[in-house]
């Protein structure tokens, strides 16, 4: 099957070699020239502006558009509504705000044109392990465009089937949804992205007390030197907590325990906040999702006025000014 | 009436010279002379020891302690439980764990000795507005030394009385009460501090989130520059959240809104920790308390090893190193 | 000065009681004529439609709207922008969301129309103690209702001044402010809420610890019986934590102590929930004000999903279903 | 090598069996003579007493007490310590608190015994999957049993290495690790647990919004009907947040995804509620970790007096009672 890429990063591009190696064709397009002669070298058909790409696609055409959420892939999918003709379709595989598609649906159906957003994971391992997909959009069009799913999935591989599954949609066990109507990709996609930060979080505190086991405060007799990479690898190992991110984790600190290299400056992306939001609009208590990504935000401050703000009040009430530099 | 104080620190030197004030005499102890001799000065009777302390007071003696919970509190209450005689009593007025009281009560017992915990809360501000007393142990000693609660206590003051509490103990309307036996007067005051983090927390968070109504990240046509002193204010006077810590707020907003002189190393004293405790210990969810607690804990570390962890996790599936220093 | 007022309910109908008794005049309107006719009989001169009270006001006019914040407030403030005349002011005074504020104001200007938001706090007490007011509009505009809101606000009463705060905004002291540009009365108002919820989130865990002193679960020679009524009452006397909420408090609990008429339904208003929206876009941690927001929506929940997942999940590694209903 | 076990409960049952299997000897005693019996078939040596148990062992003894924590466990480690004799082992594979661990072994010291902690994961999957085991006691003793912890850990597997850990600790690598000297092995596990509750959580509220999705208060365009089940499959299959725990929510939810089987009475065990307390006692922010604590003490009450407090002050100043009996 034949596909249009806009924006080659390390996404773009991977799913582009995914689906060569498979068999399909795709034209594509970038700014940086660069990037579109590797994959012209890799089989692909090369394409300059936006109109080339969709010239060199045949009816139906579709186009992936990959590229950062915001302005960016806002203005690529208005130019691409300009340029294509009824039925075809625009992907956003993204990780654009599912509002977002909900109104670029609305706003593309007049022109006759299909749009499909996919929310995706497994980051610079795609290309090896498969991308999990999460897809929103009318299901005709999703179903037009299942040979390009199936082989950008990781497939069925050597996980175990989950017993009581007979019956009930196939594609999951591949490792691609489609989750429902336009947005419906991203928000699952965003959920997952609000998982991730409660999931990271959760192991973060549980080494964070390991490693002060040694602490001062603690009486004498309780402390402990512990060696965490040993005590992450165990738990990979028919623990109850066994994950990808705790094999990730032993992978760093296999490296170095002390995390010397890391600052402990840690981003976060539209779709923790897009979690909150929604939990918040649907009235749902997301305690625990809400307060990791506060941690992140926390992690970014050098010094925090919500604190000073402590120290001013227990000096109105205490008499005395807490220590300026001492910080641990 | 008369009684012991050894410590003469702000909290114990305020008090002798409230009871002396009132008419109540006052034998007391510091290990530092100055202190003593300040009070004497004052109209109590001073001692230079312990020994001479306990020999000074008229029986049955009460001996109020207070120094900083921990080591000193504990070994000055078993030194006074060898020097004093049944019938005697010995209060701790410092911020003790209630656990470290139901022992030491128990421990004098057999000695005919009778062990009274306060918990007080007004700070440096107690000698003019009167010290808040939450008060733990058997009956008659608490009904004995009651002229002393009552001096020490703000009384009724200017304080609207609260609707429907005739019949109810009249002395929580004086600003002191009989909590219960050993333990309860610092129990009830641990929960106090608990409150007091879980309020402060929210007040700072509020102040910050108006301080930050301008963040880049905020659409410009909704970003404010707000007057944060003006505001601390405006809430004084007849808003749902006016309070004695909102007074100190404004105070410290007054000054300086950018509260330059504070460093945000915000500490914490035994019993927001004990809070959480017993929390825990009862099955009882006090998110809001330990949150707060916890924002402290937060607030003294420098880099923080769980965000370290959250750097090292994300470049394991993102590929990419969290820059190293570029915090706000 | 004469203002015309929309919705008649216990906050307009106040609102216009406290500006006749101190020579104001209003012209009122509400959907409900006997509402009319009570604010008649008390000074008022009644309209039966938006455009009578249009017409009855001299201009420049000034309608205030007074009704709940949606649908109902958005209709009515653009009738009134259809029905004004240039220099004409619409002020909305319900709980609007800030965003809303800002979009209308952009509406209204090229109709020559003025727009304030005001935002209040003080509740069914308003009329007795005044309205705590943040105020967003235009200098000229806000400058030129001075009257009104001067008159409207508690004024300084007894509340001691705030040291340190000669040569600021006098307002502030009698209770309102201009807090800036469109929208900025109403985001006051909100963050005061948020912080509303934090601080009776904070009081709330601290007395659940205390009424749970004599839980099974601790060991019984610390566990207490203890007066929660006396408890709130001898906090309102000099300690720490004193504070509105708090007498509030201890007049609930001088009632009944076991609260049994209260079902533990919290609800919750848009302001509580757009404060976390704020915090999230402008990347502040408001950790206990989104926790308290969360308690309210738990409150609400009979059964929680979340809850449920937590039990299957349980059950897949222990093997153990739990029990159906023991609650507590 | 030969083992004596006391306790054969699933978890006691199942080691002993899967020692046999892999050729060593076994002691067993229970109070109950039928789950005696049963081992006895399976190859075991039968015993009708502690004092039986220890006859029946060839010196130097190990007895592991596989026994719900607390009294059980307590009374029974007296008795061994009484019945046997220097150079002899007693190892608590139960969940109890690392601080008695310290506390027994101190007590034990004197005789001659050692004592080992093993604390396990792996739940009812253990005689398939092996048991991961955190270790805690002095070297030569943990030395001598590698036999027996060789046998029942679950090995390397298929689970692929984790790069850069040549040189380190080979036993992590096949399930089992020595953290450190006496309590180390609890103390490893209770954080291992404090994490997994931090899990649960995260996965249960993310699925908690996606089943909200489709909540009134979202405006209609963005409102979805997911399929919880296919999601959770999805997610298992090249996502960042895959995990035993993830596929544990698929079979669930394979089965029913409204989970109408389960309460939402979700039990803790003592280990959580340790790494709340530990947290505090180092100093460590636990943010996530506490959260997801206090979620499971709220799905356990049926009216929560907290709520009650905050319905209480919203009457005193809003003036409404909320309603009884509407919980959804």
């Amino acid at each position: 099957m034949q596909l249009g890429m806009i924006g080659l990063g390390r996404m773009g591009g991977n799913i582009v070699r995914r689906l060569l190696r498979d068999g399909h064709s795709a034209v594509v397009y970038d700014r940086d020239p660069k990037t579109v002669a590797a994959l012209v070298e890799a089989g692909a058909t090369g394409a300059d502006s936006l109109e080339d790409l969709v010239a060199k696609l045949e009816a139906p055409r579709t186009a992936w558009v990959m590229l950062p959420a915001g302005a960016i892939t806002e203005e690529t999918v208005k130019q691409l509504g300009d340029l294509m003709a009824p039925e075809d379709t625009i992907i956003d595989g993204g990780n654009s705000f599912y509002g977002d598609d909900v109104r670029r649906a609305a706003e593309l159906r007049p022109k006759g044109l299909h749009y499909v957003d996919v929310g995706t994971s497994g980051g610079v391992w795609g290309l090896e392990r498969g991308y999990c997909m999460m897809i929103g959009g009318d299901k005709p069009t999703v179903d037009r465009l299942d040979p390009i799913f199936r082989t950008l999935a990781p497939g069925a591989g050597e996980i175990p089937r989950t017993p009581g599954r007979e019956g009930r949609d196939p594609r999951a066990e591949l490792g691609y949804i489609h989750a429902g109507p336009s947005g419906a990709g991203h928000f699952v996609k965003m959920v997952h992205n609000g998982i991730e930060y409660g999931l990271m979080q959760a192991y973060a505190e549980g080494f964070d007390i390991l490693r002060h086991a040694n602490a001062e405060s603690v009486p004498e007799a309780r402390r402990y030197e512990l060696e965490l990479g040993d005590i992450a690898e165990v738990w990979r190992r028919g623990s109850v907590i066994s994950s990808w991110l705790l094999d990730l984790t032993a992978s760093a600190l296999a490296g170095d325990e002390h995390l010397e290299d890391y600052s402990g400056f840690v981003e976060d992306s539209g779709e923790g906040r897009w979690t909150i939001n929604a939990a918040v609009e649907e009235g749902v208590p997301a305690t625990v999702l809400s307060n990791a990504l506060y941690r992140r935000f926390r992690s970014r401050e050098q010094e925090s006025y919500a604190d000073k703000l402590l120290s001013a009040m227990r000096k109105g009430f205490g008499g005395h000014l807490e220590p300026k530099q001492p910080k641990m």
